[in-house]
């Protein structure tokens, strides 16, 4: 136990354990936005999701595609896109030795842009505010590939 | 060596290694179940996949949406958006020396949970079946991400 | 710090940290090329991303599908579906004390089929190219989830 608890005292990887948490309750959140704009706009995927709105073929035809719904589940899957390597990469890259405050930057970073692509992607804003923030989150979770690499390659 | 012996001596840590590879493995199925029906339905997605069904024109009818396989899709995808964020904070939960039976609550609950939810798309049972099985998932998620944010916090 | 450095010391664990961050960077590529597609054959998913190409209703013709782009969203798809799992149970495997030329094998031959796996979704090759590709690597990580789990499974 001793060894988890001085793992847990490394700043690098306790600045990255709750950067990920916090970004992935964010991920999570968007489900929710998918749920709430299925149940307001009555969009569902599945039969057996409106069948309480309807009999029969009056329930069918909310089975249907929503520019608003589908909007939040592109957000959705380019989150997943995203976070899936930052936590990867950002994983080893902390348990790598890295400098503190170069660690806390790029985690800083990608979590702003990630957020800020969210919320560029939900109002919509216009481009290239979007694009930009992706293009910063992959470039810290490239940065943080290239530092590990360097480093650490063994293969 | 002997760190990572003691690393993996640490109960918590050993049962979310348990827990995270069988759920891991449940989400492979899905690839799996997807297969199965596209084969067994003739309902592919890319042209060299029926190329052995028919020459030209008569093997393109088999590029088709099937009401089938898009639901096994559809559950594939939820298990990744709710997987991700559980292998993510329940890792660094894990870690942060958590009461070994309240670990052990929040990993059984959220694999049985996501067991069901696999259950209840795919015969499909009627809601709130799959509805309440993705928000205990989702519940046991969130639990361990505050308790992981209360206890170690580091911005 | 020092019980860090001894992790990373570990050589199982670095390799798996070499081979995670390559294959997570190639799956990063995905978005590169489907972004590369998008605007060289001018096919959108969102309003604002079209909007310098002409006003109102002459923008709208650029929201479409597109056979090359889906192709690349679904590669990236595949990617996801199965990169997960290898992330998840090959960290825990590698932390599980393996045998070093045994978890070399694993890790190789995954990275190995996951880049042939690309190279034959996007060319496309013919089938069984990509079936192949696809199944060897489902193999390595079913492998390692095996060996993970007879070795410490903690219930």
């Amino acid at each position: 136990m001793v060894e988890l608890t001085q793992l847990m005292e490394n700043e690098a990887f306790m600045a990255f354990a709750s950067y990920a948490t916090i970004i992935l309750s964010k991920m999570m959140f968007m489900s929710t936005a998918t749920a709430f704009y299925r149940i307001t706009r009555k969009v569902f995927a599945n039969p057996e999701d409106c069948a309480s709105l309807g009999k029969g073929e009056s329930a069918k035809k909310y089975l249907r595609i929503d520019d608003r719904v589908e909007r939040v589940r592109r957000a959705h899957l380019n989150d997943l896109e995203n976070i899936v390597p930052f936590l990867g990469i950002g994983l080893l890259y902390s348990l790598s030795g890295p400098d503190l405050s170069t660690a806390l930057l790029h985690f800083r970073i990608f979590v702003g842009a990630r957020i800020y692509h969210t919320i560029a992607y939900l109002i919509p804003l216009p481009q290239p505010n979007r694009g930009l923030a992706f293009f910063v989150g992959y470039g810290v979770t490239l940065s943080m590939a290239y530092r590990l690499l360097r480093s650490k390659l063994y293969l």
